[in-house]
């Protein structure tokens, strides 16, 4: 089953009829833990994807920046953002914007998963990530 | 609170804090039934826009066919759809992708609401109707 069936079920798990589960990033690339992603949108005509990101209990996104906007909406589970200079905590159904240039996180709670829908241009450009020293103090209202 | 706010929380009863809920089409411009409609999202730089649509139990969006295509997830509910001339039972976390100038509808069931997300071009062509006698054999797969 291929991106162009008219409709692909759900499993009952968060995953879905020909859509594969795919790497996060590529190893080594940048810091993370824990994280999957799948492809549930490629819309012909329309420059843009919609994924589904998955980070396990415990785990997290890369910190990072970059001039493209996310408009996410989480669909499982709990946990925390950083967006900016600021943390929040998360819910199901709540809808986070990224504005451009922004550092960002996405943290799961220690005992479930955060599960987000994240809708992105198809063409974007790359992250930039903080030095080791300026991640720590990016991050440390995710501390609090 | 507006659409420019990073997070927007979503108050347990799929309404969102900023999100206005918006009549589904202006009446009496196409037969549905206990519609509405939520802008989610209208990205910066992206000329898409991410919608929440809800249709009460009992109730049916417009049939109709358009050249722009929709990206549909159920997140609320059950009910079936309409593509062309198939139909289909629909449950949370499904997926639906309407090919361009194929007829479509989505009907909540008699006992629960349909409600799902839908992912549109931002610049979109005006829908077309059928004629009443075209509506009720386009609708026939639904009634099986």
């Amino acid at each position: 089953m291929s991106k162009k069936e008219i409709v692909r079920r759900h499993d009952g798990n968060f995953h879905w009829e020909g859509v594969d589960v795919l790497a996060y990033k590529q190893e080594g690339s940048a810091p993370f833990k824990d994280v999957t992603r799948q492809v549930l949108f490629e819309p012909e005509g329309l420059p843009a994807q919609l994924r589904y990101f998955e980070v396990a209990p415990g785990g997290h996104t890369t910190l990072e920046r970059h001039e493209h906007v996310h408009s996410v909406m989480v669909i499982r589970g709990r946990g925390r953002c950083l967006v900016g200079d600021k943390a929040w905590e998360l819910e199901a159904n709540d809808l986070v914007s990224v504005p451009p240039m922004t550092w960002h996180q996405f943290r799961a709670s220690a005992d479930a998963p955060l599960g987000f829908l994240c809708l992105v241009s198809a063409d974007r450009d790359r992250p930039q990530l903080p030095e080791a020293a300026e991640a720590e103090r990016l991050a440390r209202p995710l501390k609090k």
